[in-house]
């Protein structure tokens, strides 16, 4: 006998969608008229406005603050349905999406399941560095790094001390910029008074890039100011440099140095995030799903992909739109009016990107944007950039609450030099022995 | 070679407090002028403000807004020294803490470890109910109570799903009545709008209690009214009857009556929580600690216990004081003067307790209080009481921050009938699954 989940059937075509990120969620909102019943599927009961993960990392922000749960943003729509699940295969043939609390029949599936760290096999290194793409790994970045200090207290040994207090971040992209930025605030403001006993000029922040630049994909602008702010608040940053190796306590680069810290921070490629059941000639090499300009994964008829998990591969794109939330977010809401469209038995419209530009912050005062409004760029650094991030950022953040308990967060940060609190609440890394890395004088 | 923790020492007498609830934290705050080296242990990093716990199980506050750093709390006092670790054992003959992170000599050693539930050797039910004594305990609650829901949505038995949706909660203490009134509010005002599909007339909150009456120690009005109340609200109130056993998913009542219910919260007995190394005879029938007008621990001229943990027995309290913030309080402030007097070789004073009152709350515009101001009671309940319960709450949150996301979070609820984030965000109950409870019908 199938085990189905339950689900009401309300007679209406079923629109099952998979992740609730920014292009599933958008997706929802814009179907929330059309003549269809939408059954969202996710594993967590909540939205993260991922651009402010680090900020939680860095105790910014509170984790709270940023989630917002599914049942409460769609509280209004009557058409909407969320089931709390993962999805484990799909059975194209038959219209079920096999989960962990049983088939679910749609009538149109769309897949927007993101993306997640590639560590390009490299399984020892997925094993012992700590990622960036969920709440959960953000509160484990916190945790960690204030284990980290009451360990140091109780150590001598210098190299081991510093194991423990230096950051090792891989990925010169955003979040790797805005990390190491927050960090460098930390060291200067906070840590130091919270841990009179330790001697915070010991505290060393790396940035690592593989390529020739920070912020690669905004302006040469913004990856020299970037540079520049990080530089100058104390963040090493090395360029043209890879990570081979780390086992928890060295890592190797390419170049032949190494460092010794028991933090390091992927935030370096991403793949796509695809589920199983699907033909493997839909799937591009970085794992997202070709789509054409309906976002309709190619060979089916009625599967969809939106967001960093498809690839829209056309002449002057092809690598696909970037993984951002821009393209996401406008590609469920184009597909939302498609869906309505195509029931209707109307012409589709195709999508169109419109990109208003990116930004990153690195500090207090200090960020860079590249901005794009009605086909003219704006480019601009320091505390005028530093402003419209935080004005767009905030806007973006989903619910009135939230946006609230943010901005009270920023203006307490702002004024008192403080950030929210330095809590041990939770999953922290556990470090490897110290006895274990105690050989470490050999590899210098 | 004994493994001794990294403490600097200061040449002054140490003293090391062992648990940094209200007691703990009101005594390191009296030594803050005291020649002395200041010693504070805790497994957490972080103070809990214990009252409003069941605020937190029930998405009315976030839990990072009861919780406060000890190191930022003590961010100023320069004699104080902070250390993570768990206590394993006191050697008294030569003045040692054993902890897990080594160990810790003491000149003079206060234990604060304040108490734990008692569940009278019951080991099944203490593995499967849910306790309220921590911030990760009521984190847990909210998890499960959210969990349970998405799971009912998928269960056609009758039973089952009113498992998942019926709550027992055992004690009829301040923290029983009020976690019963905060979940009878969500009944009536939050959940029917996130789970639309799921029918709240079956949601059914029992609060169990062994005596006669609610909340115990305090005024026949307080506890007629707060039953009153809890009654309107739909509170299914129990009086006079105790849980024999919980397996997970049968209560079974000492009238020998079963209720079914996956999620049981035991609010009913607390013992001391004491620790290894000290005489047998120096503790009472309670797990506390017999301790002299000084808080003297009997039997040693050089440790002492407060709060909770200290049983301070005399003519007049043959029992002790009450197991309540307000004594721990007191005693930790007295012990602050007394040990700067006991070094300076003045004569000691006695601790004299000045009972303030205690309250309850039990929803939205509904409390109980019987105060206690220049020796004359008042007694008042409802709205006024109400208003004094979180003034007083509200001002006795550790950290200006803390309070303002508090009263803010308040504000919201009270206007908008809404809480907090629903979230599913870490830890919850794993429950017994479905098929291991389907003979059920066989108990009733």
């Amino acid at each position: 006998m199938e085990n189905y989940a339950r689900i009401a059937d309300t007679g209406k075509p079923r629109v099952v969608v998979v992740g609730g990120g920014f292009g599933g969620l958008e997706l929802v909102k814009a179907l929330r008229n059309e003549e269809v019943q939408v059954v969202l599927i996710d594993k967590n009961n909540y939205h993260t406005f991922q651009p402010l993960l680090y900020q939680v990392a860095t105790a910014g922000v509170e984790a709270v603050s940023i989630i917002h749960p599914f049942r409460k943003i769609f509280e209004e729509q009557e058409n909407f349905y969320f089931r709390m699940a993962e999805v484990e295969n799909v059975d194209c043939e038959r219209q079920l999406v096999e989960t962990s609390i049983g088939l679910i029949r749609y009538d149109y599936l769309v897949i927007a399941t993101g993306a997640t760290s590639n560590f390009f096999g490299n399984t020892l290194m997925e094993q012992k560095a700590i990622t960036m793409k969920s709440v959960t790994d953000a509160m484990e970045l916190r945790n960690t790094i204030l284990d980290n200090f009451e360990k140091a207290l109780q150590l001598d040994d210098e190299v081991q001390v510093n194991s423990l207090m230096d950051y090792v971040i891989v990925g010169g992209g955003p979040t790797g910029v805005e990390l190491a930025g927050a960090l460098s605030e930390l060291r200067r403001h906070v840590f130091p008074k919270d841990y009179r006993e330790l001697d915070f000029r010991e505290m060393d922040i790396y940035l690592i890039q593989s390529g020739g630049q920070l912020l690669k994909g905004m302006s040469e602008e913004a990856s020299k100011k970037s540079q520049e702010y990080l530089e100058r608040f104390g963040v090493k940053v090395w360029l043209n440099r890879r990570v081979q190796s780390y086992d928890g306590f060295t890592v190797t680069l390419d170049t032949g140095e190494t460092l010794f810290t028991r933090t390091l921070v992927w935030a370096a490629g991403v793949t796509g995030d695809p589920i199983k059941g699907l033909k493997k000639e839909s799937l591009l090499r970085d794992n997202r799903y070709q789509v054409d300009v309906f976002n309709r994964v190619a060979g089916y008829a009625n599967i969809f992909a939106i967001g960093d998990i498809a690839a829209m591969v056309t002449e002057e794109n092809p690598q696909g739109y970037p993984m951002l939330a821009q393209p996401a977010m406008q590609q469920g809401q184009q597909l939302g009016k498609n869906l309505g469209k195509l029931i209707a038995g109307q012409p589709l419209a195709p999508f169109e990107y419109t990109d208003r530009g990116t930004m990153a912050t690195v500090g207090r005062n200090h960020a860079v944007a590249d901005l794009k409004l009605l086909h003219k760029e704006y480019k601009t650094q320091g505390f005028r950039a530093w402003l419209i991030w935080m004005f767009i950022h905030l806007i973006s953040i989903v619910g009135f609450r939230n946006r609230l308990m943010v901005l009270l967060n920023w203006m307490w940060s702002y004024f008192t030099y403080d950030t929210g609190n330095r809590l041990i609440l939770g999953k922290k890394r556990e470090n490897i022995p110290v006895e274990e890395t105690m050989d470490h004088k050999a590899v210098e």
